[in-house]
């Protein structure tokens, strides 16, 4: 299977690694939002956030808390944002699983304005319950 | 302390309540990116992504990805975005720790396209040494 960042976790690609442990593997955006944008990924090739499993995710996340406390403490960011992009839609280009780390500056160019939306009651209550089924099945 | 999340956990504010556990409260957004918008909050107030401790943010990212599972199937978004605004810089506005979960449609007016840079050599061996001395020490 064709994986760049399976090709990093096995050295067969370069990365400015920042931190490795049995699980995970974290290493620098080569194309940054803004410098010190950070990956962390599983070292076993999972495709998406829905497909990677509890000991994994639970291992993922604080070593991406981990490695956050590390980029604020380095790099005296404003502020930081985490972000997953599942499926093409949603921005996801490499189909191995990664949480982004991005610092942020008040003077940055990371614009995401959304044009946030209203519910009437009904809507709401609708949204909710649909959701409310799917969970408890 | 003046907390709308808190009291959105004490019951003195109403939420439409999708996913409840003893440390986990999942719930939607009242102002969605889309339709279906989820925030998974932890009981306890935690200001930030880097002040929750392992066991409850082990909790929350698994309660995050099952409602990340339960959208998937109730609403067949085209992906989601998981996100976390840490710090006014990065978009913070409740200081009540949050995951988004954000249903994504081809077709929606959600788009951060971020303008990404690029490091020369130098650039980014240096801004990777800083983090590495951070997350070591």
């Amino acid at each position: 299977m064709d994986c760049i960042f399976c090709d990093i976790i096995g050295k067969k690609e370069s990365a400015e690694i920042l931190y490795e442990n049995d699980r995970v593997i974290s290493f620098l955006d080569i194309r940054p939002v803004n410098y010190g944008h950070t990956l962390v990924i599983p070292k076993t090739h999972y495709e998406n956030f829905l497909s990677v499993p509890p000991e994994e995710m639970e291992a993922l996340i604080l070593a991406t808390q981990k490695l956050s406390n590390a980029i604020v403490k380095s790099l005296i960011p404003d502020g930081f944002n985490i972000v997953v992009n599942n499926g093409i839609a949603a921005g996801q280009s490499i189909f191995h699983f990664h949480f982004h780390i991005i610092p942020r500056f008040k003077s940055d160019d990371f614009k995401f304005r959304p044009n946030l939306k209203s519910y009437d009651d009904g809507t709401m209550k609708n949204f909710a319950e649909k959701i409310r089924l799917a969970v408890t099945t």
